[in-house]
Parts: structure tokens; C-alpha cells; sequence
């Protein structure tokens, strides 16, 4: 091969950044991580997989389906024994699982079929069940959605209708749509399964609940008499969630034990009596915060992977500019770079610090909870589930344009950043598809201010609403650029627009015949202020963490500088909701952009220092464009070769293919 | 197997659909095509490919890249084989590529190679070569990219050293970075390759030219001396453009004659004297306007497809509402899924009319070329690139919230939006990175004001700037909603915005000491002022074409229908523009949000009409959920079960990876 292949402008960029940084990055990783203690936790754990060749992952992307699958079940044995091997904690466990990045049917063995049971199993259910699960003697996972219903959780068609004679539920698939469809680990893994069925009982029917049924032979991983079981086919992207065994479900009149039904919230008799356990359904819904609040850390996790490839790469990258000596501009010195890579740098930073809250919220609700005090939780439901769907929204979206910041060489799988589309958008709709939520919060929402008007003012992120009045009248007092940064400043600006926007909504249903219909017709407005509300929260949390000491010079100044790109982007984009509410003027605006360009140069030095205090492994971000090294170029060039198209010099299509069309031979070959 | 496996339920949906169209679909249909005698043709070449079972594309998705890329080989073989079998004419043979529906080597051939070839060669270089292109008795491949250059092609590094002793330009890749990286074709198929080098001679570098160079052996395909290729490896998403081999490419001093330099505008003697032809290079644009036109027009054809799939199946997807014996609500019916949908099926429309008015443009071009009047040209630089982009980022960004509205089922590959999604996206990248285009734009607009001032009126696309006096100070005089429904209100409101939008730029750049800098500090302005001028060209040719008759009973309501709703859409999500300017009030938006719901509305009962007159076959779409006939249910089911994985009823990681695992026997077992 001809001439030298290496290319040292990468590491000499990288290393020139690093000088640059004005801040502490040890004490920003310590942030990041939550802890002095959790990062040395994490360390250890993410440097454990990094180092251990099972849980490679470069090939992945060219891999098949079925190759991926298998070897995903290599990886989960693996970690599994590594748990027990090192006897680790339920914390390093999970954190294993998290490094390795790999979805794979233990993701819903741990994550959800454990969980049903814990919420909805009673003691004598989570004695029996939980210990089985947790040695892994079975493999459960989490059958809900159908071919005809997902969103529609009432609508589900699968029935469970309770024998008498036999004290047995037969669980059976009435038409085709019933048919179980999408549940991961369900298609080639799980032993078992929660599933959500319509419970009949003396022909009557008392609407979904939750059984868990054997689908599998726990001899030889048969499907029971009765299951028909299976994969249910190739998804979205290279890798990424292929790694998964989604599958499908039906039951022929298979019989489960009655005690299969879950029964924290509802008995049968073995006489086929349906009794009310009288256990608040409520006191589950702690399960729901803790698992929004990791969807929102996944947000900021993925996020951050992500602009850490484009940040690190931009600023390898070089084109135009340059000669006489001087080499070509680094791209992250374009503005045009700077102002779609920064703010999802900033809200990396949103978002985990929003998470971080979301665990605080967790346990207030817990504790609160434990005395039966329920009052918070609308506010709760509609705060999680608003966030869960602005933060995936934004996450997936930023990743693509992460992607797109690379150029061509985004679009390359060694580029890392395909597969982590691939696998971070379904988070979009699973968990509740993310307009569906906008909507349960926009309810939250006119509610509450119905509220208002009766005096009774909401708590918690809502609180700010029963100021509506003051928010819908005062206008932004704007007048310099600098006085934009400031915190109350900008939280007032999202404040009264999120009111203002709600108040209109609020005022549209109020005049309107049909509560419904009208929420329907103006379902757009309705999900613009369910937005603006929840980017109230990110705001105001992140204000409040900037109110905290933070370890190290320089962390405190340059993350107030990120709060302000996080707000100030938002307000930029948004700005017709602004401006249309009458609380901007077009002035105002302008200051708030000349502000947010001001805010650019101060990250700009310290961009890579942003996203080198992630502290994301090179296996963990698994791009060659996002090495930490910066050794970008030599790295594509080698991988190219890995290629399994490139095992022959000469393609195998060429004899069959290319060579009778060269040779002018295709009227007798026989293609 | 349980239970009857069918669902007559989608079916019937489309059909109660189909009964309800208020328009003429078959006339539509032509006005699609452009035409009677153009429908004709295009269905006979789209049922010709969709029965050829070679041209089969089901499986794609769940194949790996050395497979694609063999296939893919195979298709283009028996397509040129019934090209010539069957004596197509061009039009006809391009047809068959493009339904085939499959990026492949081929494309490169006939779409770069052979035109590069057709604008830089000399009549005597094009003689020699295009016979032996054209009966394919060579493969060729357009080499431009290099792995550290793109977006800037004059930063080239591979180098063409003249050797007058010889007679020969010396080909070498200097330096890693050198290295061609990404040219389709190249990686596996291609024989030759119009390379992109410096032209060196007598010392001295002439900058970058066009050189046709072998790559490979005629004889064995073999990779000729010097010369190192292979494929880059994997790329986004399942199946999509992994069927390509885009390649890389380096020379070790690897000589080819003199004569393969491509001479129409400079030639280097036999003495190494470097000499202008003074052919004008502006005679080579005209395909550039050609090729752009194409790529509006795929733009139009993907975001039909994917437009198609999304409304089909919305249409047949229902959730949530019903009992009572009543059928639940199909989602089409919800408001927020048709805001999100109706806009992009309006889109498809106007991608649709302004493609085809630019190959009246092409035309016009051609013809001034002929005269040397070579006035119009940067105008129509500036409008092809900004319509480039801001059509096939609106394209890739649309096709990715079609599958989003399909809910989780989206994700699945045999909707067929991933692969769409996925073969699509590079078009933002490849003939120009969007964001650069745009700023072409904006500099061609600054440039174009200046001289406004100076009593210069830009032409075409432009020539509304002519009035910036006037529409930077009247505003809109909408009072009632319904004065929205006004093609030449709509035209000026999308006139006035833009034009501001330019002012305010050029005001700013007027002020500064150094242009560049001021450019590069308010790029995002110039990026909003751009685009805001691509849309006025949408929207005006839309308008435009409204005034042509329309074959078929409401068409042309309908038609206009949708161009309301293109436009009011626009001026919705660009709202802050339109208002930050003074062009539009509050109140004045409201409206127009109005209206655009009331369009909506007559939208509905036509979206599967209008969906069906694109006539995709079901083979083109490559989508279960937007199968023509609606029986979505069973074929996912059906297509579940050719999924790999279920080969085995139990999985292959069962053995080695699950067994210990359930058997707690992971200690002995070696994974
Ligand atoms: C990768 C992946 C993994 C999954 N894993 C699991 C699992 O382990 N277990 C499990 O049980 N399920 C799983 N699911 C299923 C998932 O929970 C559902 O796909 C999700 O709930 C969305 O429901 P849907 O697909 O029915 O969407 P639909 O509800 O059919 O949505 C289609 C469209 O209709 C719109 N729409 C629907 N209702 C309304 C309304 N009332 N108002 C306005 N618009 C509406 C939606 O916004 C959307 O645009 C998984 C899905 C995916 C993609
Ligand atoms: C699927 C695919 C097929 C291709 N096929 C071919 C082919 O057949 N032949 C061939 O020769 N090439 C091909 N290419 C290469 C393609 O033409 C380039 O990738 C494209 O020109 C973009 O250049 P780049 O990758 O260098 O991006 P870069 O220029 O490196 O872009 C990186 C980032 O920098 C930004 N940036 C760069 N310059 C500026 C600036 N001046 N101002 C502001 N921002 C800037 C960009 O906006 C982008 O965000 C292909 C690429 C792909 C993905
Ligand atoms: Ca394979």
C-alpha cells in the first residue's frame, strides 16, 4: 500500500482543545455523574466492559438479525455471570447492562416483568415469583400491546376467563389483532411473560388486568401446548434494536393457575368472584416516576453520546479556509455548526440535571405515599409524562442533526451515530407515544387553571399557574441585551408564555359547545402549551441546580453559560409563541439572539471539554469520528477494511453478474 | 394455529374511503405524471418491474451489505438485459432503474459518469468513450470525495503529475487523507472513474480536473497496478443504501494517458503547456439544473411514498373511542395526526409542480446557453441550490414523521419507511451539504439587493426583491379568515417576509467593517432569509400552475385546497418570521391558523384519493401498512413468520447462552 497512512491532525486538534478549556473537567465529570462516589463507580464498571471482548461491539451494524439476537443472549449470560462472579449489587448490575448498550431481552426481564410483579403482585406473589426471577430460573417479559391496540390499553383484546370447575384461567387470542406484538425478549428469550388480558368471570367482563403465564418449556424452550410464539421481524436501523427478540403471541385456550392472576388490586375467588382488593391503585405510582425519571437520564445519556461524537469530530473535521501554510478552518468554528451543536450540548446538560430532580420527586412522592397522600400526583403524572415526551422528542431529533453536523462520514455506521438513532428512537413510542402525553398534560393543565379561577391554586411545577393573572399581563422588561442574563428573567419569559398559551387554550374550551370536540379541534394549541409548560420545568430545575455549590474552578460559570444557551435557544426557536402572546416584542427577541450568539463564544473554548466530562469510553460511544484521541481519519480507513465485502479482492458478483454484462454475455446468461 | 387469521376490517376501511373521494382520482393521476402519454408509459414500466420476481425487494431489509450489494448487482443485470432485450428508449430504461427502487452502482454509471463525461469531454474524448459506457462494455464511477475533503472540492489533495517523457499523467494519493472515500460504484463494480485530481505540470499546480482513470481489469476485474480499492463498509439504516458499494480509492503513481483528461475547458500539450480552450465554462450548467431538477423530483416521489404509506394506514390504524358495536376512531380522524400529515401530502404536491417547472427552466437555460446569454445564470444557481435543499431536507425530515405517526408498527422494516428513510437521507448531504447550499443562496440575495440599490432589478426567481420598498412596508390587510383563501395575498405575505428577512441581512452585513465576519456571525439569519426566499418559489409556481387547466372533476378544487394548506402550514411554522418582521399581526395568524384547520377538513374525505393518484404499486412502496388494498393485519402477521429468527422454533442462543443460564450452570459453561 502506497505512502503513509497516518494522520496526526486529529490528536494535534484534540490536544490543542484541551489546552483551551477554561474549566475544571475532573470536577464537571464528578456533576455529570452525580457524585464523587457514583463516578467512581461508573468508572470502574464502564472500564470492566470496555475491557472485555465479549461485549465488542464494532461488527454490529453489519451483523443480521438473527446473528445479532444470538449473540445479544451471549452477552446477557455473560454479564449475568460477571454480576455473580463479582457478587455485585443491584446498582453495578444495572450499570453493566447500561454500558454494555445493547438492547436485549434482559433490558425487560429486569426492567419491566420484574417491576409488574413488584407493583402488581401481592407479598405472597413477589415471594413466590421474584426469587425465580431474580436467579434468572425464568426469563419474563412484559406482554402488553397487541397487533390492533397499544395506545388503547382498555381496548386490548386477549382474554383470561376464569374456570370454575378447574380454578384456571384460560387465556386465549380471540381474532387475529389480540395477537401479542412487539413485547421485547417475548420472541425467542422469555420463559415467561406478564400478561395483560381481559378478565371475564361469570361472563362478565372486568376490563385489563395483569396474569403472568409459562409460554416456554423450562426443559427444552419449546412453546407450551397451546402458545404460538415468534419474532415478529427486522426493525428500524443497522444493529441498534435488532439485538432484540420483539415478538409476537397468541394462546389457544391455554390454562394458567388462578393465583396467576396478579392480585394486588383485584382478586378472583375460586368461585369465580371478582373482589376489589381496596389497596389504592394510586400507591403504583411511584413505579411510574422512577421509570420516567430513567427514561429522562437515557435522554440526556444518548444525547450526550451524541454530541460528543459531533462536537469531537467537528472539531477534527477542517474544510475551507486555510493556505499559506495556516491549515483549513476546524468546523465547529462555523457558526452555523455552533448554533445546532451547542444547544444540544446545553441540553445534555438540561436533561440530566431535570433527571437528577426527577429522583428527588420520586422519593417525595414515596414518602408522601406512604400516608396516603395522593394530592400531588396529577401534577406528578402530567410533569413525567410531559417530560418523558418533550426530552425523547428533542433527544432523537438532536441526534439525527448530530448526525447530519458530520457529513458524509455521519452517515457511516463506524460513525456510531446511525445505530444510536436506530436504537434511541423508539423511545418516541414506547412508554406512551409522545403527542398522546402532550395531551394528558394539556388536560393537566386546563384543569389547573379551571382551579385558579375557584381559588385553588396548583402545586408543585404547576404552581407558577396561579400566578396566571400577573404572567398574562406583565410583559417581558427587557430592554438591554445583557438583561436577558439572568435567571428570573428568563424563567418569567417561559412562565407567562407557558400560561398565556394554556389561559388561550383554557378560554377556547370554555366558549365551546363540546369540551371534547373543541379539545380535539385545537389539539394543536393544546400540545403548544403542554410543551411551553414542560420547558418551564426543564428551565426552573436547571435554574435551581445553579443555585448549588458546584466542585472546581470554573464548572459553576460555564454551566450557567450552558442555562443560558439551554433557554435562550428555546426561546429563539419558539419565538413565535412569544412574540404571539404579546409578552416579546420583536426587540426583545433580536436582544435574546444577539445574547445567544454572545453565549456561543463563551462555549466555544470549551466545547470538547463539555463533552470530554461525560466521560464516555471509546466502547461505550463506539465512533471512530468520536475517539477520544481524535485519530479519526487512520481509524475509518482501517475499519473500511474490516468490511466483510472486502474479504475478496474481486466481488462475488462479478462472475455471475458484472462480468456477462462487460463482456456483452447477458443474452445467455441465466441470471 | 388458533382462530381465523383474517381482518376484514382495513379493507373495508379503504374502500368506505375510496367511496367518499369528491375528486376525479384517475385524472389526477395524470396530472401526477405530467401527462397522458407520460402516465401510459410509467405504468407499463411499473408493472413490468413489479411482476419481475428478480426485482423482488421484500427480504432486503434483513440482509447484510455483501448480500445487498450482490443482489443489487444481479437486479442491474437483468435490468440491462431487458433494456436491450426489449430496446428501451432511455426514458424508458431510466424508468425501470427508478422503480426498481434500489441505490446500486448502476446509478453512478448512467447518472455521474456518463454526464461528467458528456460536459467535460471534448466531442472526440465523448466519442471514444460513451459507446463504451453507453453498451456498458465498461462500469464507471464519479470520484470526488476524499476522506478529508467534501463540501470543499477545490481542497482535493490526489494529484496529476504531467510526465511529458511519457506522455502520461502520474495519479498519486499523497497523503491518508487523500484517499477517495464515499464515490457509489466504486467500492466493488466499477471498472473506470472520472477522478478528481490536481493538475500538475511543469511545477505547477492548475488546480482541480477531471481524469478518467481504470481501475480495474477488463480481464478479471482485478484491481489494476497501483491501485488500492475496496468498500467503506456498512451504512445507515437496514437495507436502503447498503445495496451501494460506495468505495475508496488510492493511486501509487498509477499513469494513464494524456487524452484522459477531460478537455472541453482546458488541455495540457504534449510539451506540458497548460492552455484554456475557451469553451465557456458556463455552458456546463445546464446539468446542473437537470440534476437538480431530479432531485426535487425524487423528493416529490419519496415523500409520496412515505406520505402514502402514513395516510393508507391511518386510515385503516384505529384507537381508542368506539363501543357500542361501533368501530373505534381511525387516527386519521384525530386533528393532531392530519396537521401532521396533511401538510406533507400537500407537500408532495408542491415538490411535484416546482420539479416539473424546472425542466421548463432547463429549458430556458439550454436555450440562452445557445445565444452565450449567460444573465439568468446565477439566478438560477441560487434558485436550484436553495431549492435543493431545503426540498430534501423537508423530505428526509417528513419521511421520518410519517413513521412516527404509524406508531410502533412504523418501526418495524416491512412498513417500508425505515429503508425510505433510510436510502433518502444522504440526499441531504450529497450535491451539496443543505446548510452551504442555503448560504449560496443568501449571498446571491445580499448581492442581488446591493444593486436593487443601485436601480438593478434581479429577474426570475427573483425579481419580487425589485419591490422590496413596497413590501417592506405594507403589511398584511387580512381582516377576515377567509381572505386568506387568496393566491396573491398568500404570494405577498410569503414575498414580504422574505424580503425582510434579506433586508434586515443586508442592513446588517451594510454595517459591518469586515463582510465575511459579519456573514459568518449572522449565518442563521442568512440561513432563515433563504430559505424563507426557496419558499416564496414554492409557493409562487404552485400558484402558478393553479392557473392551468386540470382534466377530471375537482381536481382542481382539490388542488387548491391543498395549496392553501401547503402555504398557511408554512407561514404556521414560520410564524416568528412572519411576525418579528411586522408583517403579519397576531390576530392575523390566528386566522390563518383557522382556515388552515377548515382546510383540513376538505382535506380529509379526499387524503386516500389523493394518496392513490400518486399510483404507487404496492411493489414500489415496499410497505404492509400501506398495502393499496388495506389488509394490513394479516400480511404483518404472515411477514412475521419469514422473519430468520423463526427458522428454529427455538433460538440458537438457547443451547449454548440461555440453558446455563436457566440452569445456573453459567459457572461451567464457556461463552
Ligand atoms: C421497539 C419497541 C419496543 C416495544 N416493546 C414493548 C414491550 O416490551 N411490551 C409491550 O407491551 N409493548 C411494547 N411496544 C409497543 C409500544 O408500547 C406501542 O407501540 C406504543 O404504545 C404505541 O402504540 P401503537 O403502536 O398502538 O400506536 P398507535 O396508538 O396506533 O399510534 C398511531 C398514531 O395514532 C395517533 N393516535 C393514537 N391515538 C390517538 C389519540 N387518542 N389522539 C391523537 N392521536 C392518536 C398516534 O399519535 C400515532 O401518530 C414496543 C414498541 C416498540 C416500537
Ligand atoms: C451516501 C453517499 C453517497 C455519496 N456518493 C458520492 C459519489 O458518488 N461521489 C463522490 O465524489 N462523493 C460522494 N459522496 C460524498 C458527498 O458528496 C459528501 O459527503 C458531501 O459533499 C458533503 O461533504 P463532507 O462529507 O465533506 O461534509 P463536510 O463539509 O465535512 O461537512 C461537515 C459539517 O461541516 C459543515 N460545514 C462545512 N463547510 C462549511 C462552511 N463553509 N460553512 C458552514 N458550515 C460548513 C457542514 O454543514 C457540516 O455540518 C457521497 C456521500 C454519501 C453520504
Ligand atoms: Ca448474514
Amino acid at each position: 500500500m502506497a505512502g503513509d497512512l497516518t494522520d496526526p491532525m486529529g490528536p494535534n486538534a484534540l490536544r490543542e482543545e484541551r489546552s483551551k478549556v477554561e474549566f475544571d473537567v475532573e470536577a464537571m465529570k464528578v456533576v455529570w455523574a452525580g457524585g464523587v462516589e457514583e463516578k467512581n463507580i461508573q468508572d470502574r464498571i464502564k472500564t470492566l466492559v470496555a475491557n472485555d471482548p465479549v461485549f465488542d461491539k464494532k461488527s454490529r451494524p453489519g451483523l443480521d438479525h438473527k446473528t445479532l439476537v444470538k449473540l445479544s443472549m451471549k452477552k446477557a449470560a455473560h454479564a449475568f455471570k460477571l454480576f455473580q462472579e463479582q457478587n455485585m449489587t443491584e446498582h453495578e448490575a444495572t450499570l453493566v447492562r447500561y454500558y454494555v448498550d445493547e438492547p436485549g431481552f434482559a433490558d425487560l426481564h429486569w426492567g419491566m416483568f420484574i417491576p409488574a410483579i413488584k407493583g402488581q403482585g401481592t407479598e405472597e406473589q413477589q415471594k413466590k415469583w421474584l426469587p425465580l426471577a431474580q436467579k434468572m430460573s425464568i426469563i419474563g417479559c412484559y406482554a402488553q400491546t397487541e397487533l390492533g391496540h397499544g395506545s388503547n390499553v382498555q381496548g386490548l383484546e386477549t382474554e383470561a376467563v376464569f374456570d370454575p370447575s378447574a380454578d384456571e384461567f384460560v387465556l386465549h387470542s380471540p381474532s387475529l389483532t389480540s395477537t401479542k406484538w412487539w413485547p421485547g425478549g417475548l420472541g425467542k428469550a422469555s420463559t415467561h411473560a406478564v400478561v395483560y388480558a381481559r378478565l371475564i368471570t361469570d361472563g362478565k367482563d372486568y376490563g385489563v388486568h395483569a396474569f403472568i403465564a409459562q409460554i416456554r418449556s423450562l426443559e427444552d424452550h419449546h412453546p407450551l401446548p397451546g402458545v404460538t410464539v415468534g419474532d415478529i421481524g427486522v426493525k428500524f436501523s443497522n444493529g441498534g434494536y435488532n439485538t432484540m427478540d420483539n415478538g409476537l403471541l397468541r394462546f389457544d385456550h391455554v390454562r394458567i393457575p388462578r393465583e396467576n392472576l396478579l392480585m394486588r388490586l383485584a382478586t378472583v375467588t375460586k368461585e369465580g368472584k371478582y373482589v376489589k382488593s381496596g389497596y389504592p391503585k394510586q400507591l403504583g405510582y411511584g413505579a411510574m416516576v422512577s421509570v420516567r425519571a430513567h427514561i429522562i437520564n437515557d435522554a440526556s445519556d444518548f444525547l450526550s453520546r451524541a454530541v460528543t461524537i459531533a462536537t469531537r469530530y467537528s472539531a477534527v473535521r477542517r474544510q475551507f479556509g486555510g493556505g499559506d501554510g495556516k491549515p483549513e478552518i476546524q468546523v465547529i468554528d462555523y457558526k452555523s455548526q455552533q448554533s445546532r451543536l451547542f444547544p444540544i450540548l446545553a441540553s445534555s446538560y438540561a436533561f440530566r440535571f431535570v433527571g437528577e430532580w426527577m429522583t428527588t420527586l420520586y422519593d417525595d412522592v414515596m414518602a408522601r405515599l406512604q400516608v396516603n397522600d395522593f394530592t400531588t400526583l396529577p401534577e406528578v403524572h402530567a410533569c413525567t409524562a410531559g417530560l418523558k415526551s418533550i426530552c425523547t422528542s428533542y433527544t432523537a431529533k438532536s441526534i439525527e442533526e448530530c448526525r447530519i453536523l458530520c457529513g458524509g462520514h455521519g452517515y457511516l455506521c463506524s460513525s456510531g451515530l446511525p445505530e444510536l438513532y436506530g436504537a434511541y428512537v423508539p423511545s418516541c413510542t414506547y412508554e406512551g407515544d409522545n403527542t398522546i402525553l402532550l395531551f394528558q398534560v394539556a388536560r393537566y393543565l386546563i384543569k389547573s387553571l379551571s382551579q385558579v379561577g375557584g381559588g385553588k391554586n396548583p402545586t408543585g411545577t404547576a404552581a407558577y399557574l396561579g400566578n396566571i393573572r400577573r404572567l398574562a399581563t406583565e410583559n417581558c422588561r427587557v430592554k438591554q441585551g445583557a438583561e436577558w442574563l439572568n435567571y428570573q428573567t428568563v424563567l418569567e419569559a417561559f412562565q407567562a408564555r407557558a400560561a398565556r398559551l394554556s389561559g388561550a387554550c383554557a378560554l377556547k374550551l370554555n366558549k365551546a359547545p363540546d369540551l371534547e370536540a373543541a379539545f380535539e379541534e385545537y389539539s394543536t394549541d393544546m400540545g403548544e402549551a403542554a410543551q411551553a409548560h414542560c420547558q418551564v420545568i426543564i428551565v426552573d430545575k436547571f435554574a435551581e441546580k445553579m443555585k448549588s455549590e458546584f466542585p472546581g474552578k470554573g464548572t459553576k460559570d460555564i454551566l450557567e453559560v450552558l442555562f443560558f444557551v439551554y433557554s435562550l435557544d428555546l426561546i429563539t426557536r419558539h419565538a413565535a409563541e412569544f412574540l404571539s402572546t404579546g409578552y416579546l416584542t420583536s426587540e426583545q427577541l433580536a436582544l435574546a439572539k444577539d445574547q445567544l450568539r454572545a453565549c456561543f463564544r463563551k462555549v466555544r473554548p470549551n466545547a470538547v471539554g463539555l463533552v470530554d466530562a461525560f466521560g464516555h469510553t471509546d466502547h461505550y460511544l463506539g465512533s471512530i469520528l468520536g475517539r477520544y484521541d481524535g485519530d479519526v481519519y487512520p481509524n475509518l480507513y482501517k475499519a473500511a477494511w474490516e468490511e466483510p465485502l472486502n474479504d475478496t479482492v474481486v466481488a462475488e458478483g462479478y462472475e455471475p453478474y458484472l462480468r456477462p454484462i462487460l463482456k456483452h454475455q447477458l443474452r445467455q446468461s441465466k441470471l
